[in-house]
């Protein structure tokens, strides 16, 4: 089959053998999105050779359990032995034998096929497209937010960043019916934001040391410093993004003033597809391209470049 | 009135005008704890000039509420406005116009008199005396821990320090039930602990990733390294105590094991003399020496050396 192979920090189109894991399902891939997490892998962030790509929607062509093929579904990302003190303690995405799709161990999205354990598969309801299904992955980690932490309605909450994480955290955030307002870097993120009623907020308008809650989605050191000043005495900092290298803190202020900071990864499927169903959520307005697989090279230029949020592949 | 007075990095013996602020009450100190806080004052860790102490229990001479008078108490050492957002939402050790005891903007308690408002004063239980109540103020910075999150009797906590502060929290740690191993580099600390029934653990021996929370009470780099190994995945790490400048922390892994660092400042009173009164905790083996107060230079040479735990000032 046709994949996309990452090997010593470069991409390439390959012809690979199909990924047909024992025990496993096969899936048909129909849709993959490229994120940030792609992008970095490529820059050697985590050292990863293989098939990239770990968000999708797709069709399932066997599996173990008949009653599944020719079902639509979406896949967790994390696959997971369910037998270490993680696992155990209902903590499976921090499994400690755990391969990942496209990150660590295991063969990713962006190929005709990919494989999954039944237990990773979520079905997609018939009201629910691809376009919209594809975005899942991401969805549910913006939902991680709330999994973690009770975010009053009364909450002032400040988001930094509004890529192509940061919008699905905006959306999903907004459904709290806190104060939101986002810190959105891009004219065209703003536009998008505006658009659904999410409120902006210039840099420069930002009381500082009076937000309960700031989530950083940039993951650059200037997101970090921002977050840090705008939350307030005993209030919470949520950082979605991964940071290149290490970060200088002052951690005595973050003693005296009592600061919460919360890392935060992968969510819940299941809730992700209810807010879609429902529409609830669009994350259909962050698509700005979509390419065939085999033009997957100029699909990762394309996502690089400024002014873009999510480009799709497709079969 | 004589005191201990901080200016440029060094203390000295001074007589200064007696601090009977209008309003507030006129205590006069019967003993005081020299704490690291006021070390690190010296060292100029913040900008502070004037009296030294936070730490006391002293004896009410005049006050706007003569009922007061005669009274043996301590006191909270954050004066508050009452009036500011963290005051009006329950957060008044945070208040933005705080002036704190011996700190910032305050003259502290190595002095033969202090003055506090009366709602900073909580009287002292007769059964108490004055070596057990003298802790109350450090005794509940180590129960703030338990007033800002849920201790689980069955979760895995490491402590990471013994030192004045490390020791009060190893006590009151250990009345949750816990699953507590305490850290202590120094063997006269690990022997306090042990002749408490509270377990020690050799830091070769800890298991890396597995701690439900770790505690970092030694406000040193490699402590905080320390308790970052120690946590496990969505574990939390409390920090205790201040640090010297800004830590180089790597921040991608605090999000890829979604942990969660909370910094922890000052605590409740009552819950600190409740738990004196009923005797679960006994501070006074934290007791290395005491002084008269025209001593004190003495004293805080004292108190700057290794194996010292409290050293006390007497008027």
């Amino acid at each position: 089959m046709k994949a996309l192979w990452l090997e010593n920090n470069q991409i390439s189109m390959r012809e690979i053998a199909q990924s047909n894991k024992p025990g496993e399902a096969l899936i048909k891939i129909r849709k993959a999105g490229i994120c940030s997490t792609d992008l970095e892998l490529v820059k050697g962030y985590y050292p990863y050779k293989g098939i990239l790509g770990h968000e999708f929607v797709g069709e399932v062509v066997s599996a173990p359990d008949a009653s599944w093929v020719g079902q639509r579904v979406v896949g967790e990302i994390n696959a997971v032995c369910g037998k270490c003190e993680a696992c155990l303690n209902g903590r499976p995405t921090h499994c400690e034998n755990r391969t990942v799709l496209g990150i660590s161990n295991r063969d990713g999205v962006f190929a005709e096929f990919t494989s999954l354990p039944l237990e990773n598969l979520y079905r997609v309801p018939d009201s629910v497209p691809d376009e919209q299904a594809v975005f899942v992955e991401p969805l549910a980690a913006a939902l991680e937010i709330q999994q973690q932490m009770q975010i009053h309605p009364t909450d002032r909450v400040l988001l930094v960043g509004a890529g192509r994480l940061g919008q699905l955290i905006a959306q999903t955030l907004a459904l709290t019916g806190c104060d939101l307002h986002v810190v959105a870097r891009h004219a065209f993120q703003r536009e998008i934001l505006s658009a659904r009623g999410i409120r902006t907020i210039a840099e420069e308008n930002i009381q500082p040391q009076k937000w309960d809650m700031v989530v950083e989605a940039t993951g650059s050191p200037d997101g970090f410093n921002l977050a840090r000043r705008a939350v307030r005495p005993r209030g919470t900092m949520v950082l979605k993004s991964t940071y290149k290298g290490g970060m200088n803190v002052n951690f005595s202020s973050i003693v005296v003033d009592e600061i919460n900071i919360i890392g935060s990864r992968c969510g819940p499927f299941e809730p992700a597809l209810r807010l879609l169903e429902k529409r609830e959520v669009d994350p259909g307005v962050l698509i700005s391209d979509q390419y065939k697989l085999q033009d997957s090279l100029k699909a990762f230029e394309r996502a690089a470049q400024a002014g873009v949020l999510k480009v799709l592949l497709e079969n």
